[in-house]
């Protein structure tokens, strides 16, 4: 019998409980698997006096995290305290210092001090692997480190919030508008009391940056993504996505650009038939466009206990069976540090919506600054507007590049008519 | 600077000169991902002398494919003969003899002596790996060991050959029959001359006692896959598949039912909101559903030069950085052999279609049989009858035992009016 893997946790909230049982669930499971044994030695959390429905006994306990680090019996460390710095990141530079491989979800610890932590863990012998950060229980991690390893990667997308995603197909699926889901989803625990995280696209964003550093061998760059989210969306412009074939999704997407990197988070229209248009509630999905494997689909649940556990514990027993990988695939010092692209350069066919003053002239305002910035229109169309609802005017471009848009809509906001910030969706062709 | 990891080379199909172009066009790449070069020191293949746009200056030829397991300058033996037996079976025993790792895509070889190898392996200490063996060049090999390994699994199932899922969805697509979409495959490259390995479903078997043997810690046990092929489908069942809003597609599905295991490969009607629905052309897709994690997709290229040389290269660099992981997840020694469950006692929906004479009184014999056996109908379509097609009559019962509907067909094909065996096809439940 090999000696047993032992761990200290981190953070004993809904995740940090699922790693727990899930370890003792499927404790010979997860043996014959790993080799050894993997239990938990040690835990800390905020509140020691909380009820949580675990039973710690025989589990030494910590109020500081970061002395896990430095205890004899703890020879791995599970950060599940969550936020980009404070208590984790005290927690992931001690277990690093000590030599001990560090097991996160924490996406924001990562986007913000990635290159910081795996050049400390290399320098240091030590594994920094974070399964659980995106994605909740897809391996897309391993999938796109190891699977997709002999590829050139060309462009990696997804589907990376769930509260996102359940809020836009609730929209669609019940014909409801977005305010009206948002507190449904915070009465089912969809969507947190502050919801900004999620709904602007910034969680989306922490994640993103993980899947360009693995896939392009470049530094987490979170400052340069550029991110808005689904605040904007009306159940409007769900419908009329769906009048035109296609669903809106708050879709994360880094591309090469030459030796730029692109990253962007925002809602787009995805075409019915693309793989990304499939995914409902609170799923997620990613794909990875590789040279020569093509495109590589990965869906699966997002988040959640159970799913987020299954992770972590993937990479513990990654641990124990002794693999080594650099945290982003690469060595750190040879993680590039790629400009931002401009995503204004990008091309393609765009959704606009205004919310327009209802009277003569607001259209031929509009077309005339479209064409004053060579934007050219392929559809126009003027949703029937109610008594309680404003006027709102929905434009398709034709194929041509989103700076050109961006000038136009500059023009267009600026005019007395508009009443709103106006909405711009690129359009994405094809299928996967 | 590391050493190079030396590969010795069988088969130089398309694949295996995939794996040469690939090594070589992305060499940079792999060895920084590796941690070292990846190099091909020597090769085999059946006939030296044929033209195959490859440079071949500087790599050793054997013309007997097991002395490259012998070579001292090969580490590592890939495999890409092909066949069940014969030299591939050969030179995989000489190169687990040599204590050098095996990397193969030779699904008919494991599927018939998968447990035989992997414990040669394990006693030699060496590896076994084979992810372009399923699925081309999705991840999944590594999905369920690796990405799923905290999970009781408890279905696999999936489309696992291009060919067949090309000829489904080009009859649906282009409204054709399966002769003459069969016909066109072959002329395009996607079909065999010889295509009953294919369209019978015995490839995908291959592929679905691997992939059940990772997910359930079974020994692989090819004969007893319960295996039907898509010979029998018709454009009409398609069409009226479609009606009912499914579609029809060979699935390869194994599942735990308590101690047995259920493994079958036949044509299945998948509701249109499935993620197998969406699978189209040659692309291939697996479900794994496991506890806790839910139902993970994993979808892309089932075939192709590119896509299998990515499989083989992730396994290249997955031993060039070190792993070891039994070949099937656990030790071979822990293998289960699990009894085969009753495909007839699954319970459900199914789709029946007969090929009847065009006189009165049809109807009610197959009826009457239908009620002998205690199948209950919940529609009975009677497509029109054209002047070159024989009647046809489908029939969707309610959810019942699948034994009880194959006991009511053998009654029916037994009747005089019946003139074809007819064709039974399970609808799947639910989305993923």
């Amino acid at each position: 019998m090999a000696s047993p893997l032992r761990i200290g946790l981190a953070g004993l909230g809904t995740v940090g409980a699922g790693v727990l049982r899930l370890l003792d669930a499927h404790a010979a499971l997860v043996e014959a698997r790993a080799g050894r044994p993997i239990v938990v030695t040690a835990v800390s959390a905020r509140d020691r006096g909380r009820e949580r429905g675990l039973d710690l006994a025989g589990l030494a306990w910590e109020d500081d995290a970061a002395a896990l680090a430095r205890r004899p019996d703890v020879d791995v460390v599970v950060e599940l305290v969550g936020g980009a710095d404070g208590p984790a990141l005290t927690l992931a530079r001690a277990a690093i210092a000590a030599g001990k491989p560090l097991v996160t979800a924490n996406k924001a610890m990562l986007a913000h001090h990635g290159a910081e932590l795996a050049a400390a863990a290399e320098a240091a012998g030590t594994a920094l692997r974070f399964e659980a950060a995106v994605a909740g229980g897809i391996p897309v991690i391993k999938g796109l480190a190891e699977g997709a390893v002999a590829n050139r990667v060309v462009r990696v997308s997804g589907i990376l919030n769930g509260t996102c995603n359940y809020i836009l197909t609730a929209m669609e699926a019940e014909g409801r508008d977005f305010a009206e889901v948002l507190a449904e989803a915070q009465r089912l625990g969809l969507a947190e009391a502050d919801p900004g995280f999620d709904i602007d696209g910034i969680d989306t964003a922490h994640k993103l940056v993980l899947l360009a550093a693995l896939a392009f061998g470049t530094r987490p760059a979170f400052a340069s993504v550029e991110t808005a989210g689904i605040r904007a969306v009306c159940l409007a412009d769900i419908e009329q996505a769906r009048a035109l074939g296609h669903r809106v999704r708050l879709i994360g997407l880094a591309e090469r650009r030459g030796e730029a990197l692109l990253q962007e988070v925002r809602p787009v229209l995805v075409p019915a038939t693309h793989p990304l248009a499939a995914v409902e509630g609170p799923r997620n999905a990613v794909v990875v466009e590789g040279e020569p494997v093509g495109a590589l689909v990965f869906e699966g649940a997002g988040a959640g206990a159970g799913p987020t556990a299954s992770a972590v514990i993937a990479d513990l027993v990654a641990i124990a069976r002794g693999e080594r990988l650099p945290a982003f695939g690469v060595p750190a010092a040879a993680l590039a540090e790629a400009p931002a692209a401009d995503p204004a350069a990008r091309a393609g066919r765009h959704y606009l919506r205004l919310v327009v003053a209802d009277r003569p002239g607001v259209l031929a305002d509009v077309a005339a600054r479209l064409r004053d910035a060579g934007v050219s229109i392929e559809s126009l169309l003027q949703p029937a507007a109610s008594e309680e609802q404003p006027a709102l005017l929905v434009i398709v471009t034709h194929r041509g590049p989103e700076g050109a848009v961006r000038r136009a809509l500059e023009a267009i906001a600026a005019l007395p008519v508009v009443l709103e910030p106006p909405l711009l969706m690129p359009i994405l062709e094809g299928g996967a």
